[in-house]
């Protein structure tokens, strides 16, 4: 997996969770949603058919772990897991916490409004909760 | 599984092309995207983690397929795969061919304007050579 470096936009549009088998994990600095990335760190890659077959487990895995985190920490009506790389075309999977009552209900997140900050504590606090599920 | 039917908003927009070994194999009726939807046969799940372990590496299996064989019968610059369902809970899973010059890009499809018609034959093209390659 030498080689992989991390997209500067994704990087600069999100905060370092953990370092998984496979894939960094990720918080998007949003405060509107709870939204993780996971970043398989494998140079190259732009499409889930681009990881070999061990790969595309543990990313399953890991996709897996992380959903259920975040169900567990956040109240959620339903999650939306993608992959769509249109703008950034490094692999990256969402996993974004959705409520009826949120910013862009029913509607995707992306390209929804403007980024806007996290109440006070609030950050911290989810990424707290969530590492002691993923990464205890 | 049993129990399970076909929500009916995802029958409407939709064609049947082939019952894989876990999911309903579908093609969206809507001429702008080469646009596959995979639904699992099993009721009352609305999210991935809904699946048990061996539905969740089936699910996987045949999205690689399909993925895979979408890819290589029309142009396309980018799959887009997206489990979502904000609308129609049931669970599905999207698998769009998106290219740099469509109706929507870089934006998700989800939303964006009218469905059109297919152009006269190339939805019939596109289901044959799709199904020669995910079950011939």
């Amino acid at each position: 997996m030498s080689g992989f470096v991390l997209d500067p936009r994704l990087a600069a549009d999100s905060l370092p969770l953990a370092s998984l088998a496979l894939s960094e994990l990720r918080l998007m600095d949003d405060g509107r949603w709870p939204w993780l990335l996971l970043v398989p760190r494998v140079a190259g890659a732009s499409e889930l058919l681009d990881l070999d077959r061990a790969q595309r487990l543990q990313l399953l895995e890991e996709l897996d772990a992380c959903a259920r985190a975040l169900r567990d920490c956040v109240r959620c009506d339903k999650l939306n897991i993608a992959a769509l790389g249109n703008v950034v075309a490094q692999l990256h999977v969402h996993v974004v916490a959705r409520r009826r009552d949120d910013a862009a209900w029913p509607r995707p997140v992306w390209g929804v409004g403007s980024t806007q900050p996290w109440l006070p504590g609030a950050r911290d606090a989810l990424r707290e909760a969530l590492l002691q599920r993923i990464a205890p």
